[in-house]
């Protein structure tokens, strides 16, 4: 009986991602509102019609955040068109689940955050990973960006050395604003469709990442949330949003498939700032630090 | 000779109507930069290294508007291939001409208003106009709308009374956010592809909605520039704000095709406010102001 149970509980199964998915939701919600001092995240829960749901968790007017959001899903049902298309697969039915994050903080010298870590398989037996973390600060500083990929790095290299330059690669090319020629901000790692290992094997890289965003972002938290800002880097933290919200809005794949197929609007959205400006031909001063930022928002940059 | 002179002077060229748009531009500029009273147009001069080039002008922090632009370019060249894929034509230089406004006010009470009017031809003797007026009031109010679906019906019965019905229903579907399940805001009138007339009827309608912006907008900016709002009101505004970026980024095929193929990037996203708001879970008061404009945001509604 007991050797039963010990099979049982090595066999990786959909249900035992989706649990770990949730557990992480909130221990990173916790220790992030911890952090923050004043705000805690509300939980909103919400179903889908065709099957599954969610718990999109909220962070408003924080002391050091302004917004942030922690959503965790699990949603299943026939698979869409645009995905048997994609993959050039016959009617099945599918599961996905996984964890978004973003946050937005008040100060201009902390950076924008994203993580994001997703599971999908479908009745057919194929099944993926897929995730990543990047990272957008409004002001570049070099050692945080040095700490921010060594910790990627070395997340990466316990699992497979190819994986890094591989899945780093993929994020400067993903995290790409194309018709203002910038990358979104410092990358970090991206990949999809992860499957060329057991599922056991994959789910521990995945784990690892997930696992890494509270020591990455709660260092940044700390280090930067108290440093002094001026107006005028608060209006160029705002034209920072302002791309943010761009490149969401015209590139993400995870925002335009979510749109086009009808899902939850909020959660999706959750992403963008509380607040974001656009001003005509915004033109920073040669040798500032917004100089500084601009001339790295370049794919290819070697940050370790 | 006096004869021939005339023959001339009654042909229409494309650079009789690229003359007739760049006029328009400054006309409108004129008149809306007086009724600010505070702010001018910015003049910015830009050419494209494929042919042509454009005159975008930009107000900023006026006295009533807090960010508008009126954009006239003349651009020509190779057709782009998407253009000719959709018509199932083969190669082509295109020549495209037209003016594009965006205008968004500091006080909610005043709609943001947008005109476009473009005439498009091809070497292989396809041509068009397209165009179209939409206002989005933060704020419906049911007298001004009726005030400008009657003007603009006015306008269309001149020409043909198939138009505004059929533009107005083509307006609603046009300007709608579907993750939203929203319009942009009441409609108006949208067009494409039209030259089901001969060359000078279609353009002397154009001219006609062309000319019909001063006295729509002036109107609407001079009734309601100086109403009250309140601090809610302000933050209604920013969050309506934030849907017409999500409109604009999402939706709108011309800023699509326009960040697709290159264009001129700052000058495509000038109609983009100069500040807007997400805020996750964004509730109204049920019977307030704000739910009734919610309610009327809807396809179909007879505003007259």
């Amino acid at each position: 009986m007991s050797i039963n149970m010990q099979v049982l509980d090595n066999t990786l199964t959909k249900e035992n991602i989706k649990h770990w998915f949730e557990h992480l939701q909130e221990r990173i919600c916790k220790t992030i509102a911890d952090i923050d001092g004043k705000a805690t995240f509300e939980i909103d829960i919400w179903s889908r019609e065709e099957g599954g749901g969610g718990k999109t968790r909220v962070l408003k007017e924080g002391k050091i955040l302004e917004k942030a959001g922690v959503a965790f899903s699990a949603v299943w049902g026939q698979t869409p068109t645009k995905i048997l298309e994609a993959l050039k697969l016959e009617n099945a039915d599918f599961f996905a689940t996984g964890v978004s994050i973003v946050m937005h903080p008040h100060n201009p010298h902390v950076p924008i955050i994203h993580m994001n870590v997703r599971y999908f398989e479908m009745s057919n037996g194929v099944w993926w990973f897929g995730g990543g973390i990047d990272l957008t600060p409004h002001y570049i500083n070099k050692e945080d960006a040095q700490f921010f990929h060594q910790h990627l790095k070395n997340a990466c290299d316990a699992h497979d050395e190819a994986y890094y330059p591989k899945f780093k690669n993929w994020a400067d090319d993903y995290f790409y604003i194309k018709h203002r020629n910038e990358t979104r901000g410092i990358g970090g790692i991206f990949f999809d469709q992860l499957n060329d290992k057991p599922k056991e094997q994959i789910f521990e890289f995945v784990k690892e990442i997930g696992n890494s965003f509270v020591p990455i972002y709660s260092h940044l938290l700390i280090k930067n949330h108290e440093k002094h800002f001026s107006e005028q880097e608060k209006k160029w933290q705002l034209i920072r949003r302002g791309r943010y919200v761009e490149f969401n809005l015209v590139y993400d794949k995870g925002t335009k498939f979510g749109l086009d197929t009808n899902g939850r609007t909020e959660s999706i959205l959750m992403s963008l700032p509380k607040e974001a400006n656009w001003e005509y031909q915004f033109e920073v001063e040669s040798n500032s630090p917004e100089a500084y930022t601009l001339s790295k928002l370049k794919k290819g940059i070697s940050w370790i």
